[in-house]
């Protein structure tokens, strides 16, 4: 059976992103000095030291993500917007984005199609394992997003990677789910970031 | 010269503590079922696997904790208390308690020395650094005191130890502290903890 894997590159002090996204910092604010560009550094300026992750995360066969980590736009999609990742994006598979405005499937280059989803994470997860069959369901993100399936018990495993520096504010991750029991899968240190998988225990 | 190091245990979602700790449940609720009590299983019940970081943890010559991490008693000194850590504590040296009430230094053995600080956590630090010579200071919490040093920059290095669980309340590492960028200069995983020591960049 296929097991959903939330993926997550978190600071050590357990922020997704600063406060204030917008188009221009999808990440948020950070004191304006740019460290909250830094959060997925370990996967493009370290690649190769982090190959392993870096596999890993383009690994499941479908994918969900909350509208905020879709895009910047808000409201009804009154404005052309395929997501952050070009026109071939690294997902290569059907891609569920939860939103509350209704918009027909948008098929990219290299297999990756977006489903947008109006009824609820359930529903999502409900067609996203239609769609994987046998094959792993990751939830992209953001923050708001896992902690909704972790708050209803939904995942199965969470895949950190701890960068080093702190928010101070923003989408924490965990934010307003219950106490979580965890198993200590997998963890291995890079120089500048470490990676954790957590088995979700029920 | 000495340096000034905050050694904290902290869950996945960052807290030391559960909320509602008292002199039953020093690190508090965590949902009735004591996985607030395994916040420190990894120096008692792993102790061989984790003994380079449990023999780091007693290696400063002088410690500073919060009142709430010495002990349960609030307000005046009306009774008796000598800290959690029986007659002769692990501490080995000065420990100098941030408190709002004055009382006098309590030797223990082992050569522990409670001493009682009203005036404040910079005050303690100078006493500390008289005590310390060039030897090593440890902030050894809780959260509360290890946060207001941080929000100071008083902290050159940040020892955590992460556990696999949250509590999703209670008194969180990095509250209110502004962002800071660290460099992760050591990191270590374990079968059910990981230990990642940051300094603090200025």
């Amino acid at each position: 059976m296929s097991r959903v894997i939330a993926n997550q590159t978190i600071t050590a002090d357990g922020y997704a992103a600063g406060i204030n996204q917008s188009e221009e910092r999808p990440f948020g604010e950070d004191g304006g000095d740019g460290w909250g560009d830094r959060l997925h550094a370990w996967m493009f300026d370290h690649a190769e030291e982090n190959r392993d992750e870096v596999e890993q995360l383009g690994a499941a066969r479908v994918h969900i993500m909350g509208r905020n980590m879709f895009g910047p736009v808000r409201g009804e999609w009154d404005r052309e917007w395929n997501g952050w990742w070009g026109d071939d994006p690294p997902f290569h598979g059907p891609v569920f984005v939860l939103t509350h405005h209704p918009r027909d499937p948008q098929p990219m280059a290299g297999g990756t199609t977006y489903h947008f989803v109006t009824d609820g994470i359930e529903a999502a997860l409900v067609r996203a394992r239609e769609a994987a069959g046998d094959g792993d369901i990751s939830i992209q993100g953001g923050a708001d997003t896992i902690n909704q399936y972790l708050a209803a018990g939904l995942v199965d495993e969470l895949r950190l990677h701890i960068v080093p520096f702190t928010l101070g504010g923003g989408a924490r991750l965990f934010d307003g789910v219950q106490p979580l029991k965890l198993e200590q899968v997998y963890a291995r240190t890079a120089s500048s970031v470490i990676h954790v998988t957590y088995r979700v225990l029920r």
